[in-house]
């Protein structure tokens, strides 16, 4: 009988990912032939694998010629996982292989990147009968070690081939089910990861707000929080969230010295901006394109931004002679208010995946993937940078329902009164952040989110008749029904157009 | 002596804009032979003509071929406007007239229309010595017959054969003085006008959230409201401001019942959902391009996209039991707050023009456009939908000090101290306004962005701390200098990778 899954692979690019990776795979049995250009990476990835005596499984191939070769040797085809920056990289890589690639080979695409990428190399492989598999490699470099959350998309013919490898070695949920599925055709593999990596920048900015305002507001000490934050994390809606269980490991470490490593971390995001990492701005860009309101996303996304331009932000707080200094918050009961925080953070959290979900749907329903969300959340439940047990168990109630199937996830009364639940301590800890002059972008957004899709009288009443007024842009009124977002049948003439021929 | 102006010109377009326009030309002793399929439009604009006596002046063709003929028949070339929708329409256009078009002959697209597009336009008539002039028409369609502000952008010799008559029917600024500069080569004209646009956004965004706060939440009639409204538009800051103005009309506008139509007007603004008008998404991808945290602009769009999908938000309200109720406002002294309101609104209307003129920088060094931002203003300083004379007085004293050249906006102290001064009125107006459960996404995130681009301390500190955990990201220890936004040098080994292979 056949082993389900190839003996030998290729793996194009070994930094933190792909080593992580190759050795994942050596463990697991399979023979890695690598190629990097990067000697520091071919040195390191060489020692990794000589420590744990798999160097036998991993092997350096001198270029594409000989990777491709050894790969395919005896075998019916030839599985090459790539995992580079995003872009032309992959592109010539994929160009320096392919007259040595043939029908049925899998290229594994595992970096961040964009669908569109995804779908363009699919189309152009298509006549060679090469399958390019979008994938989505979540979980950071730790995990690409250990076992990472795989969202692969593509051809299913060529997920078939690499779905029992992928399930191999990929994380592990509670109950012990692999961390992948097949996402859906297309990019809609790529696209999924790009907007789990939207989901975690919106959840990373409301935990440093969070983080913010409980150590600058309330004072807190670092220990003091790293203490709570695991107690969120082992029960409640907030129990299992990877980015709380490590933020709990940060606020405990501390370097040779004795000194809190955070200190010493300059409030600086830079990968948007110098675009080594595109997934946030995609993330962003994708929520104008599909026309929908990811407001936490967005303004998470927005926060990014400018704290990478630091210099600026000393030059612009120098000419408003010093800007606005934060001050603590006066609360009644310390321990009353760090449970609203956690019960804002649920909220924010929650809006995220939210915002998320209803951005894969538009993209899905314009595309016609036809995904299934109950594996999405499959992908995501172990394994991933959003792991959030208690939070996609909630969802996955949603999903499971199947005479309820939402337009928006909000519609969803389980996930909606959940929602509904923490408003009030949002509202509490956006009063008093704003009061102590704290910075809540993300938190504050997700709050007038909430607020404006939950209303049915929305101060745009005033808007769409200001757009009537000099632009014809024509309304709909109280009296016709809600309807769908389309133009409006009614125009008040507010002010005629005059020249100066008109009396 | 030749005439500086074109005797005739072609319209091509006679919608609410376009028909103005002509009436505006043909007043103005222009021939106007004009092209539209839709019968309509030729009906109301040939109607309109007759009224004032311009009927021999505006002269209907029955296609584009007699179009053309007529317009460049006996001139040593054609100019031709269009006042179609963007996209199609506009391509289709130029493909029908092409083979009549010859050297020399000037389009003018009036369109809200792409950059992108106005650029491959260009590429693509140049062999034929044909001008394509990407032109923004701002003011609506009371302006576009009375005389618009225009932007117009392309090839310095097209803009030299049309300047001298846009500048004869364009808005006069206060001291007569044409709203009408050649913005610079390429498709730099419909940039700005897409900017304006989103600028406009955010206004009418921050005026309607305003008008909320002080009519649901103070309880002013709409009569107290118009009264304000024309007060403030008559000194201080936001003096001579188009939609404050209008905002006061529409207040003490009622229809034939004796009813204030205002009343009559549904919450919902569809056209960036429904895609008849696109500059407000571009904007925001733009923002998100550019890497510009163009927050009161950004937001103000995506509230937009929340309030046309009427029918779910119903839904959605009903799902969280009726959702979040507002309540009115309690304030000690009714007229101070109406005051920090004003405060508030000043300070967020600055604030759309500072993120949307950083759009336009990044935008112009990237392109190498090198645009004149004194033209731009002036441009904007009548005529137009976003007209603010006190604000774009005080952005016109920042780039006539030749001295200053700031990166960004709020990196000029003249600004930034203007805004200072009504920052703690912002806070209170938010605090306010969230307190009493009204909506206002854009002025709360307006003071968001205050906030961290005027801080040193950012929560991104945690963020950063996390990226690196998991990702390698890499960070800036404070020791190091602030810098530009590029890679950091550090690097934590929080917690190394680990496989089941390593102890």
């Amino acid at each position: 009988m056949k082993s389900k899954y190839p003996q030998r692979v290729g793996m194009i690019g070994t930094g933190s990912m792909g080593s992580g990776m190759s050795l994942l795979l050596a463990e697991n049995g399979i023979a890695v032939h690598f190629y990097d250009p990067n000697e520091q990476n071919v040195q390191k990835l060489s020692h990794d694998a000589k420590a744990i005596n798999l160097e036998n499984k991993v092997v350096l191939e001198d270029n594409y010629e000989a990777l491709c070769r050894a790969v395919k040797d005896g075998s019916d085809y030839g599985v090459f996982f790539f995992s580079t920056p995003h872009g032309s990289p992959i592109d010539k890589s994929i160009e320096a292989m392919r007259p040595h690639l043939s029908d049925g080979d899998v290229l594994i695409d595992c970096a961040n990147e964009n669908y569109a990428s995804a779908e363009r190399r699919q189309a152009d492989l298509q006549p060679d009968g090469v399958y390019y598999i979008g994938c989505g490699v979540s979980g950071g470099y730790q995990a690409a070690r250990a076992g990472p959350s795989f969202s692969p998309g593509g051809d299913p013919k060529g997920l078939d081939k690499i779905l029992p490898l992928l399930e191999k070695i990929s994380a592990k949920d509670k109950e012990g089910k692999p961390c992948v599925r097949p996402v859906g055709p297309g990019g809609s593999g790529h696209y999924v990861k790009t907007i789990h990596n939207g989901i975690e920048q919106g959840m990373l900015s409301v935990l440093a707000e969070a983080w913010s305002v409980l150590t600058h507001g309330v004072g807190l000490s670092y220990e003091e929080l790293s203490a709570i934050f695991r107690q969120w994390n082992s029960d409640g809606l907030l129990r299992g969230c990877y980015l709380i269980k490590i933020g709990a490991d940060i606020l405990s470490t501390k370097n040779e010295e004795g000194e809190y490593v955070l200190d010493k971390v300059r409030d600086k995001v830079v990968q948007d901006v110098d675009e080594t990492e595109l997934t946030g701005n995609w993330s962003a860009e994708e929520a104008m394109a599909m026309h929908v309101p990811a407001a936490t996303i967005v303004c998470a996304h927005m926060f990014r931004y400018a704290s990478a331009f630091a210099a600026q932000r000393s030059g612009v707080k120098a000419a408003v002679s010093g800007g606005v200094t934060a001050t603590s918050i006066k609360v009644e009961s310390r321990d009353a208010f760090i449970e609203s925080v956690r019960s804002a953070v649920s909220f924010c959290f929650i809006s995220c995946f939210a915002e998320g979900l209803d951005l894969i749907r538009e993209k899905d329903k314009s595309k016609s993937w036809n995904l299934n969300y109950r594996d999405i959340l499959q992908i995501w439940s172990g394994g991933c940078i959003i792991q959030a047990d208690g939070i996609v168990s909630l969802l996955d109630q949603m999903y499971a329902n199947p005479k309820h199937d939402p337009e928006v996830v909000l519609e969803n009364a389980v996930v909606a009164q959940e929602l509904r639940n923490h408003a009030s301590a949002v509202k509490e800890v956006v009063l008093k952040s704003v009061e102590a002059d704290l910075c809540v972008p993300a938190i504050s957004q997700s709050w007038e989110h909430f607020k404006y899709t939950t209303s049915t009288t929305l101060p745009t009443q005033f808007m769409e008749a200001q757009l009537d007024y000099f632009g014809k842009h024509m309304f709909d009124t109280w009296k016709d029904p809600p309807g769908l977002p389309q133009k409006g049948q009614s125009h008040y003439e507010w002010k005629p157009a005059k020249g100066k021929s008109d009396k």
